[in-house]
């Protein structure tokens, strides 16, 4: 039996309403699948335009083996390739982020290339090589209002339903006017699946996050995906922020892989911050005048969610880097010209977030130190809490599965 | 060839006499299938009754990939179980040690636990789940003379003739009365068979363990498996404490699992200190009265070993933590109502030991680095001072064998 | 399909001119298969007979999974033999360099040994034992003007054509009457094959190198394997020095596996420094009296490559310690006579060589990780100055292919 065969035999015995198997969550092996099948397939979020200033502006991302480069056009556009160089393999690019003048140049032996990554000249290689032939590896790339998209596979799956989906979502923030006031990156210690059925559920909220828990409705039908169409109040605020030109409704993709709501925050706050109030003077979009908006909510499996506010966003990017090891990047967006110092606090803008992150830090890690030992075994999801958390593992599974068959 | 068989053709090549394959050693498949079949099958000593105050109280110990808790019931008695929460298999207790107050509550989504592990709450769940069928899973668990073992075998070898033989030569020890006076955890860099090999002879002491020798005896009819019933001076001892109250021979358990033996110490020693006077002025007993009772010798494979003495005992727990990395568990235990700083001094009760544990660290380590080359050939024990290594040896052997068949 | 012949069909599919395939620098299987058929069947230089002083004088080195000695004997002759206690495996000389009084005692039991290996006693074994089938495993060894080579095959290749072709280039330069004025040792996180590869050419040097390409020249007819005999100005040199006595010119061996070549200097430099001027007073060798003697370039794959000018020697010495990582030492030599402060100072004798192997370090670290992306393709070596990693590519696939079948 081959490990595909195993990995599949596993995924078909899973009880219905139930987590997975141990082995899904460990072996060294089926991670190698799931990167090969998942993160190695789907479009995943990498970063935002606004990270990206004049042309050559880059940065780099490793995921899983692959480490690519995202970087600005002359045109203004944005491309993806891959970061290695097509002499004999040295990393091009050595910084996480940077600018380069006009050209890419090799450190090993300054071969160049154009920003587009097509090869520019070949030092001293004479006549032998064919520069046609030569470009860094292109990467699949989509901007869309403010977030960049890159796709590992060899044939893209379709951005086309996304984009129609989400933009509307997003475009009246104006993401691309933004810029990053804050990042941290965290190394949560378990596999992947762990940190997304974490994030999926607010079962877990009440006791472990005291901070969001002040402005964030921990209710199944606010951030579930059960019941959420039968709640007048959801109902009623949806309506309001529609009239306003602002979509609002939670949609489910029917692949399951995103879906997009607006949430409304407790009472009357309008921001994640200690008290509620705005953290950030100025607004993300001086155009938007309703003044408590609730949050957006956006998740697109495998890589991101997001939590975009009257006053600032919060974008989470999940990169696995190892059987139970999992990368967690938080950006804070405000308004390109909010002042530090003047318009917000860095401390005050960031302090929900990062004790949140922090205890769901430690909640995966616990989760995996007891999912490490032979005796667990999967335990049922609570319907009424953890429906997001059975979407998402099915969507895993759905996913998944006719690849390694 | 499967990697069961592989390992079984090694042990029987072995050669008589001979020190193990190097793959025996090294190999990460076989130190799998020897936490398999041996540290998952047997019991193990975990720690002692008297860590364990008030009902809640509990600690947790790592064996292999398992995580198992062991807590003081309401009724005095002491039962062992997973520490894996049977929702989403989050560990329960986090705490290597501690007390809960009433249940055990996972932090995860606070589903609560009675202290026997049954299922007390499963928060917010409905009617969905049946309490009775998700308790923290249980784990054999039986208290001797103040010693603590379990067993995480489905089904669990008989504990009784461990307790007919070994029960006897400890009870006079009152070791449930006792307290922690000093513990040590040591990680050694080597395999869990040569932490054993070194501690079943003491050919290697006299250069090696100068403080040790001062009191412990290194001739093998003293601490060996052979000739012990010839040696005049032994009987002597034998005939004297057992008249005393104190079972005291050689006694080996016919699978050679364990051992009971009592050692009269060097010249007028009474401890293992610099000097061999008594390292705590309260004895472990009051009602023993015989002044010199030397040590009480009791190993059980594969997890302790032990010198009981007048004035104090010194436990070992060795738990495997990789291929090469063996954990190293030492516990000074006095008299509860010594008192220290009066009583005893912690660095006289310790020191030997805490040098002699240290010496035998490089020792194992220097062996290990060894065996890894591949010019490593097993060579033969010496018949006069390893008859214990061999006996080890011999015991896993006819352990693990019919289990990997 | 076994391990072997996967490994044999990549390297078989390999396209001639190109880097390559990402596995080869990757896979910890074919990193075992490249341990097992080069490092482990090969000639290896392990250090200087100046580094053994006195009898008993003894270095140890960690070559794969082995760790061998290397002794002085009584006659002044030296023996390799491997670190393993022929007892019970444990290593018998714990520091990295020392000196034994007469005999080898190894720290476990005080088995001893004579210098040459011999097992001398086998304390308290009794008649059990039969000395002679008991001495350390020995390693062949041979010395070689002032440099010593062991092999651990149980048949070494014959020594004697290397022996033929490198002693007359060497033995002028009187390296045994040297002394070691520095050594470094670092651990590139790279692929042995790929701190070759950098070794082999000097394409990357012009940008990368600055130190070192004040006196070292760049070009490939210098330093390459093509068209070095069409160089006038060689041609010129090389004559002039053997008339000299100095044996100078270009020679590889048929195999490919270690090759001979002096190299004229920049202008009128004479040694590795920032202005070319000697870096130590006294000569290696007062008989030379010619003044600019360039530098003796000696390869030997898999193990060393050497610099031999007319004040010093740099020599490096090339061990692999995991599938990406390679341990790099390098040994300024000197006149045994010339003072430390007086005669050199070591600041400005390893000035260049440290910063070029810092260089070295970074480039091929980048490279490794590269390769180390699924998107990493073999790419083309430029004929003009990669000859020589063609070569060693070459001498590389040509040496492993037979033994893999």
């Amino acid at each position: 039996m081959t490990v595909r065969s195993e990995m599949l035999s596993r995924l078909e015995k899973q009880r219905e309403g139930y987590s997975l198997e141990r082995s899904l969550y460990t072996d060294p092996a089926y991670y190698q699948l799931d990167l090969e099948n998942i993160y190695y397939r789907e479009w995943l979020f990498v970063g935002h335009e606004c990270e990206l200033g004049a042309p050559g502006s880059y940065f780099s991302v490793p995921i899983g083996e692959y480490a690519i480069l995202v970087m600005r056009q002359e045109d203004g556009s944005i491309r993806a390739m891959h970061n290695s160089c097509r002499h004999r393999g040295s990393r091009v690019c050595v910084e996480p982020k940077g600018k380069v003048e006009k050209r890419l140049v090799c450190p090993y032996h300054q071969w160049t290339y154009h920003l587009d990554g097509r090869l520019a000249t070949a030092r001293q290689m004479g006549k032998t090589v064919d520069n046609s032939q030569l470009g860094l590896k292109p990467v699949h790339c989509e901007s869309l209002a403010g977030y960049i998209f890159v796709c590992l596979a060899q044939e893209a799956p379709d951005f086309a339903p996304f984009r129609a989906h989400v933009e509307p979502y997003l475009s009246p923030h104006k993401l691309r006017d933004a810029k990053i006031a804050f990042q941290s990156t965290i190394i949560e210690k378990g596999n992947w699946k762990l940190v997304w059925e974490n994030n999926r559920e607010c079962y877990h909220c009440a006791v472990n996050h005291p901070e969001l828990c002040r402005t964030y409705p921990e209710k199944p039908t606010a951030t579930g995906v059960q019941g959420v169409n039968n709640d007048p109040e959801m109902m009623a605020n949806w309506q309001r922020w529609e009239s306003a030109g602002l979509p609002s409704q939670f949609r489910m993709a029917e692949s399951g892989q995103f879906r997009t709501s607006r949430l409304p925050l407790l009472g009357s706050s309008v921001s994640y911050t200690m008290d509620g109030t705005a953290a950030v003077r100025k607004p993300l979009c001086p155009e938007v005048t309703e003044p408590a908006i609730g949050s957006l909510l956006l998740f697109h499996y495998p890589s991101t969610w997001n939590h975009i506010l009257g006053d600032h966003a919060v974008t989470f990017r999940v990169l696995p880097v190892g059987p139970t090891q999992t990368q967690v990047t938080t950006k804070w967006l405000v308004h390109k010209d909010a002042v530090e110092g003047v318009d917000y606090d860095v401390k005050r803008l960031t302090e929900v977030w990062l004790a949140t992150n922090s205890q769901d830090l430690s909640i995966v890690e616990g989760n995996q130190i007891g999912i490490n030992s032979p005796a667990y075994e999967p335990g049922p999801y609570s319907v009424e809490h953890e429906g997001g958390v059975m979407q998402f593992v099915d969507w895993y599974r759905r996913s998944i599965t006719p690849r390694l068959g």
